[in-house]
């Protein structure tokens, strides 16, 4: 059976809608997702917004409650039944972020295999077919294929091959 | 550069040294470490104890302040020079463990790269050339060469190359 890693933030989870809601509750700006074409959040907003909107993912309670990214769930559960599924997510630049990312998955994904789930730093330590994920430098030493996750920020990237969505997802791997 | 991926319980941290000291406080009786031989602490103390042996590890606090095993900060350092060195821990089974064992590794190993720690369930998912563990079953599908360290309840396992303490680790890896 093949394997298949798939990371959470910008792939299972919807962290932007999180991050643009966050802006707006702080600052009292509605920031259009249209316009982070190219850019993580922090590229974009006002120069004195910007270590606010870094900060946001150092925060208490910030993976906790993002919302899950539309199909994932769905197509997640049809994957486990053809491949072996992991979920590795880089865990370790948030220390805040472990219990809140496991008690996301046990709420949102509770079919999902304790076993089958990673928090780690570094992904080359990822022994995978494939890896989905929205950052491309998780894909330099992988010793399977990165598949692109497509996010705002990773859009002009052209070397991997790319996931619009997560229907695109199940195209991919179910046909 | 080759990579080592390495457990934390009983093999960087002397996990049974811990258990062994809550047994004394919550009990009364000195156990005798020469007496695991073969076992695990739950397999071998009175029966009555043996639930409250097992929930040990599901206590807030377990994980903090175990011992660092004897010789393996050094040897972890020394290693570093060498390999790619991976901490690779079942954080997964205790998902109390996460900030704890993060806390511990940062207090007794500061020089511990954050990007080469891993919580996981299922080794199989470690892309490394050797794994050093004291839980065979970790073996089974792992990618590399399985490394046993030796821990009272693993003595008469003979499937794998053993290591009996961090100076057989320096020996075997640093010659």
């Amino acid at each position: 059976m093949k394997r298949i890693a798939i990371d959470m933030d910008e792939v299972l989870a919807d962290t932007v809608a999180k991050r643009l809601a966050m802006y707006l509750t702080d600052f009292g700006i509605e920031f259009p997702r249209e316009k982070l074409h190219g850019y993580k959040i922090y590229d974009v907003v006002a120069e004195d917004h910007r270590s606010q909107v870094r900060a946001q993912l150092t925060l208490a309670g910030f993976f906790r409650d993002i919302p899950v990214m539309p199909g994932s769930r769905e197509v997640l559960r049809d994957l486990m039944e053809h491949y072996e599924v992991f979920i590795t997510t880089a865990a370790m630049e948030y220390p805040n972020s472990f219990a809140e990312k496991y008690e996301w998955i046990k709420e949102h994904l509770p079919f999902f295999p304790d076993s089958h789930i990673v928090f780690c730093g570094d992904k080359s330590i990822i022994q995978a077919d494939f890896l989905i994920d929205d950052t491309p430098h998780h894909f330099d030493r992988f010793v399977g294929q990165g598949i692109l996750f497509t996010a705002s920020h990773n859009v002009h990237e052209t070397r991997f091959p790319r996931v619009d969505s997560w229907e695109d997802v199940r195209k991919r791997f179910l046909g």
